[in-house]
């Protein structure tokens, strides 16, 4: 079972450890290893068709800052030379064009082979186009940990809730947000607040595609799309992030018994993300840097699902449920 | 694609709504429909081969307060004179013996039927002697329903996290309960949101097994057998229930920022039903009468899950997905 990873940034070096983490694992249940056959970053690749060291990978990475001493002009120049299973596709978003990720996915599913992929930017962008060739080539894509990193809301849709009719969804998708939000909530001005997730490492330096609901955006197309069936992308999502909110709103709120919350929302007729008012005590109201999505059901009612929104190991485990259900499919009993 | 119903009490007659709701979606899904060729109550049958007309049983139970009007003495005897495809067993949980449910479901495996339950009395005593005659008879066996009704934490544990290693489940399992507790927050006595839970038809008008924690105490063991693999039964359970938690309890939690919670917890080593002290804030501290479980994973983290934890169409849900699991395998692409 070998794979090959598009990237090599704080997800690709978490699912290279999770696959050392779960060597048993995956010997116990398939009787044979999963190999890294080949990795790449942005700059620089390493393979082998025999299976590369990851905790060599690793250190490798740690120690130059690169994956590899090779460099390549086209990630698909470096693919070519393997034979592989699985491509696990883990480059930064790009929500204009869907950059060099769409093109890895496309290249992948063009040579019959499955894909995990965290990236965003190719889902939220030409999810369809992707789909249709995966069916045509007879190929399976995950992509858990694009919405929610860990917490596995697609799979409960897909599969769980597979005979249910899921009438909406409405969640919060960006824990950055959910962390800065809260701590107005307590009486921080905006700005101190989005400080503290900095420093905090849960807002990036650049914290435009968080506060500014992009990324939220990014992950209730892929949710209209794949649960609702929907034919939308990023651009057709009415988005307000939460760069307007002052202490003024978030005081009037808790004079009613309320909390602002940034809420993606999505429905067979509603695409939206947008700061909303949460009473106190719903499950959408609790502080902190977790995800939580809120799925309503025709017979069940609300479904509630929360778990860590991003992080290394988080996302890693997310690409690992992926992976295991394809290779339950192809190497199972 | 034919079921037999054993029990028709709110469940059963649930499920027999839900068929009917379901049929475009069967139809869709497998090219046929899902018949029912047999129901029983607790003394009353009706058989069809051809299938039963689901809104005229639903009629009849109405009407006559019985399913049929032939008697029988043995379900057994009922379920003999027909062939089915999948036994779906609502009778009532007995946790002292398993009870009828327990002989049913073993009748259906040694015939070679897969089986849905939501009765959670045969799992909570008997769980590895049903799991072992059932992959002996090269069975599937689908217990969505009877821990936390449409909360589907059972799929979420045992196919959406199969990948990762899950270290402990903390959960409220019993809806009365938090609806109790959460009244008792407010400054109501014991007695009286208890006699508020029952005009309000949360609680049974013997709430013996909610209130001693008899009834979350089932669904941990019934986690801690399939989701931790150990080999445990109800007896092996520590229960507290709720009956003790004074005002005065109460009130000190609130003074310390948090609320009392009856918490069901398992992992390798616990098997435990007891009121807690949850912080505010927390996802296990939110009011109402949802389930709500926490499961602790090695990479993920904490996955929360809350749904309804009974009621018709929600347990009925909690039926349809394992159906759809079943009839997936069985008539699936």
């Amino acid at each position: 079972m070998k794979v090959f990873l598009c990237g090599f940034g704080t997800i690709g070096q978490g699912i290279t450890e999770a696959i050392m983490l779960k060597k048993d694992f995956f010997m116990k249940r398939y009787g044979k290893n999963v190999k890294i056959v080949g990795a790449l970053d942005s700059r620089t690749y390493v393979i082998d068709p025999e299976g590369l060291d990851p905790k060599a990978l690793l250190d490798t990475k740690k120690k130059t800052g690169k994956v590899g001493t090779e460099t390549y002009s086209k990630p698909s120049e470096v693919m070519d030379k393997l034979d592989f299973d699985v491509l696990i596709e883990s480059t930064p978003t790009d929500i204009k064009t869907g950059g060099v990720g769409l093109e890895n996915i496309m290249y992948a599913l063009n040579r019959e082979i499955d894909v995990v992929t965290v990236n965003k930017g190719p889902l939220a962008l030409k999810y369809w186009e992707i789909m249709d060739l995966a069916k045509e080539k007879g190929c399976m894509i995950g992509f858990e940990g694009s919405v929610g990193g860990a917490m596995p809301i697609i799979d409960l849709c897909q599969y769980d809730l597979a005979g249910e009719k899921i009438k909406s969804i409405r969640g919060i998708f960006n824990g950055t947000c959910n962390y800065i939000l809260t701590k107005m909530d307590n009486g921080q001005p905006f700005e101190q607040a989005l400080r503290e997730a900095q420093q905090q490492g849960y807002a990036e330096t650049d914290p435009t595609s968080d506060i500014e609901g992009y990324d939220s955006a990014c992950k209730v197309v892929i949710l209209a799309n794949s649960v609702f069936g929907r034919n939308v992308t990023f651009n057709d999502v009415d988005i307000t992030g939460i760069t307007s909110i002052n202490a003024d709103a978030v005081a009037l709120a808790r004079s009613n018994g309320m909390v602002i919350r940034l809420i993606g929302e999505v429905s067979p007729t509603k695409l939206e993300v947008a700061p909303r008012l949460i009473p106190k005590g719903h499950p959408l109201s609790l502080p902190g840097t977790l995800n939580t999505a809120e799925i309503s059901t025709e017979l069940a009612g609300p479904i509630l699902i929360s778990g860590r929104g991003a992080g290394r190991m988080e996302t890693a485990s997310a690409i690992i449920s992926d992976l295991v259900g394809i290779l339950d499919k192809r190497f199972g009993e």
